[in-house]
This record gives C-alpha cells, sequence and structure tokens, in this order.
C-alpha cells in the first residue's frame, strides 16, 4: 500500500500538466483517487492519506483537498470519520441509472478515460429474442456491436448493442471504437426519450474470460431497451459490468407513485 | 416436468376456492404461473402448456387464458412466440425500483403470499456506518431487524433493517414478522418521500447458508437510504435477494435529466 501511495502521490503532477492543463486543482485530485480506487490501490475500508500528506504531495491547500474529498463523498466512493480521515466506502464506482446516458459520456465527466474495444460488429437478422424486445420483423436488418469498456486500462465489462438499421440508418457509418453511440443520436436528432432497464446479476464465465479477470465475481447485467420519438426502440443493449468494481445508483422521490 | 404440470393444474381449482373465492379467474391463472416460474416447475426457456390445455385445466375460456398471458408478458415473465406458444423469459421476479414500495406490499398484490422470518430484533448502539448513512451520532439508538423473506414457501433473500428509534418510536411496538414497515409508517402519519438506492451483485455465502441456496449463486444487494419530511433518515435497508429468482426494474423518460 505505501510503495503504491508514493508511486502514485509522486507520479500525478506531471501527468497533470501534460493532459489537462487547464482543469481545476481539485477535480484532478478527486480523479486522481478514483484512479487509485479502480485500480486497486486502494480497496474498501483503505484509508486514503491524510490531508496534509495530500496538500504536500499534490502542492495545493487544505481548502483543494477538502472540496476534492467531499466531491467524492457525495459520490459515495469514501467516507470521512472525523478525527480519524477519510475511507474507501466499497471501492466501486456508482453509475447513475436515473439518466438516460452512455458510459462513455458518464465516465467522461468524470475523467476516466473511457476506452472501447470492438470484439465484434455484425449486419444480420435479428435473434428472435431481438424481434421481441426492439419490436421487429425476422427481416428488418440490425447492426450487432459487442464492445469491451475500459477507465483508465481497466477493463470493467462487455456490452453487445443491437440497433435496427431502418430506425437509425447511419449507425452503418460510425466508429462505436471513437464515437458515443448516445451523442450520435442527438446529433442526428433523433434523442432517446424513454428506456426500460431490467437488473439482474450473472456469474458469467464467458464475459470473465473475454476481460480476463477471475470467474467467480459476479456481474451486473443491465437489459436496456431504449425508444426514440414515436415510441420506436433504437436500441437493446445489454451491458455486463463486473460488480467488485461496478454498482449502480437510483434514487427516488414520492411513495407508491 | 410434464408430472409437475399436471399436479400443478390439477391441484390449483380447489386452491383457488378457498383462499380468494372472489379474485378474478384471469389474475388467479397468472398468479399460478408466476408460483409455477417461483418454484422452478418451469424455467427460462420452458415453454408452458398451450392455451388449450390451460383453458380446459383452469375451466375458463380463451380469452381468459389470453388475459392472463397478457399480463405475463407485461411483467416480463413470459413471452409469446407466434403460432408456437409462451415461452418463459428468465425465470426471474422483477422488482419495481421506481417506486418505494416494500417486499410485502408489492408481492402481496400479486399474490404470491410474502412472508418473514426474524432472525435478529435488537435495540442497540449504531455502528460507525449506520451512524453515517442515517446521520446518527453514536448515541441514538436503533431498532435492528433481520429477516428471511419468503414468496409462496421459497426463500428469496434476507433484509436488514435499520430504524432510528426517536425518528420511528412506534418502531418497538410492531412485529415485522406480520407488519409492513412502510404501511406502518403511513398509518402513523410519516410515509416516506425520498429514497437513494444503491445496486450491487455479491456472492454471499452467510446469505446462502441462512436461506440454504448453493453459495454460488449471486446476491442483488440493494441498500436503500429512506428519507421522511424534514430530509430525516427513517431507515437503512440492506437487501440481499437471490438473483436466479430475482431482478429489478427501472424506467425512464428523457435523456440528460
Amino acid at each position: 500500500m505505501l510503495a503504491a501511495e508514493d508511486a502514485s502521490l509522486g507520479a500525478k503532477p506531471e501527468a497533470m500538466g501534460q493532459m489537462a492543463p487547464k482543469e481545476p486543482n481539485y477535480t484532478y485530485i478527486a480523479r486522481t483517487v478514483r484512479q487509485w480506487i479502480l485500480h486497486g490501490e486502494y480497496s474498501a475500508g483503505d484509508k486514503l492519506p491524510s490531508e496534509e500528506a495530500m496538500c504536500k504531495e499534490f502542492a495545493v491547500s487544505r481548502m483543494t483537498v477538502r472540496q476534492a474529498l467531499a466531491e467524492l463523498v457525495n459520490a459515495g466512493l469514501i467516507y470521512r470519520v472525523k478525527g480519524i480521515g477519510a475511507f474507501v466506502s466499497t471501492g466501486q464506482l456508482e453509475r447513475d441509472l436515473n439518466s438516460i446516458t452512455g458510459f462513455h459520456e458518464e465516465f467522461q465527466n468524470l475523467g476516466l478515460n473511457p476506452e472501447s474495444r470492438v470484439l465484434v460488429s455484425e449486419r444480420r437478422l435479428p435473434t428472435r429474442y431481438e424481434q421481441l424486445r426492439l419490436g421487429l420483423t425476422k427481416y428488418q436488418l440490425v447492426r450487432f456491436v459487442r464492445r469491451i469498456r475500459y477507465l483508465t486500462d481497466v477493463p470493467m465489462g462487455v456490452q453487445s448493442l443491437t440497433v435496427p438499421i431502418h430506425v437509425v440508418p447511419s449507425i452503418e457509418n460510425i466508429d462505436l471504437e471513437t464515437t458515443s453511440f448516445y451523442r450520435h443520436l442527438r446529433d442526428v436528432g433523433v434523442p432517446l426519450e424513454r428506456a426500460d432497464q431490467n437488473i439482474s446479476a450473472v456469474v458469467d464465465a464467458e464475459v470473465a474470460a473475454l476481460i480476463d479477470i477471475p470467474t467467480d465475481i459476479p456481474y451486473l447485467r443491465v437489459e436496456r431497451t431504449s425508444f426514440v420519438r414515436g415510441n420506436l426502440a433504437a436500441e437493446l443493449l445489454v451491458s455486463s459490468f463486473r460488480a467488485d468494481k461496478y454498482s449502480y445508483h437510483v434514487s427516488l422521490t414520492g411513495e407508491d407513485r
């Protein structure tokens, strides 16, 4: 732990200079702590370096460190114990299920460098299940894209996307290794308006093998069907994300809506 | 499969007479199919009996059977393939995470006979984690109740409930084996107004041992903190439900809230 801590604390200021010269110091610190947790340098229950140590290593004021820690407390990543210090909560990044955002957009906003590797990209006839979920006849072609998703080089899981080509014809012209599908939908004027999501948990040896992690780690499996104007299904997205690094957040108001 | 099918189809009409004389036939049929799936008599991918067979066995019209099947399709439990029949989707009951309902209320509405067994019920000081989540000082007493939850005698999981006694003093007088906590809150005039939920997946040998199922089945773990008027935390509820029988549903409208 100490060696990792020293290395990280020591290495980051230069990286900051290279990558994001105008980023505020506190978001840079928050992002660095997220990366420590993501890479397992700090795990659930571990105590973070003291405020003093962080001030010194990042060469910032106490107020800046506190601002960064407050952001991480709000995100549920850490908690503070008065007079003792800050601790890692669960070691999981929390993804917001209340808004229809994509993996890329959500984690880019957090500075976690989301990346994708396309395993499969094919134009084909829909499976029976895809027909049912997307309301397709068996001859309506779909584009199917399977991607591994990474955050700062850590493989987080696998997503399988099925898009009816007649609903989003431009899907055939974009590279989903570098382009956000949801941003693309907004760019072409067909933003998502509604989504249904089913959340389950699985142990999936196939996914584990794809991203090279132990097979006994469970996955959160989210199946999302999203609709554009006119109640037309534009995607079936099946996400399997490793539950040791990932969790979901849903907030609600009002009882018995 | 056939033996179980015969037994269920044969046995139910009498049970219907005993239990719910005024229940419409189609909800009775839907409930019976839910029980088949819950008890594993029909698993993911299995074909249900034909409409003809169900008409005959339940002694109802084709329209009534179709109404029951439509309800199950809407709940995501089954899907129909034209000209072939109805199939079990995932074998999981889907719980709605969009409303702050309790286990008891939600499944009672579906006629699945929710029951509880209290494992622990104690008045004690809050743990450090409970203090953080519920905004308590270390001397504010809580009631802690741990329950196994059943549906039609099938153990579904374990729930641990922590309630600050000064927020809901009447928690000391109710029996959570027979009373719904959420209904009680409404009865005493402090309904829940807001909840934050974190959803993760775990493999939990302790829970598996408690409800006596294989240790390699993952659990959906939902941690819910609920608030009453004045932003006062009234409960910390940690639910661990077996993912082979259980999933969650979240629907959304509008992108980028």
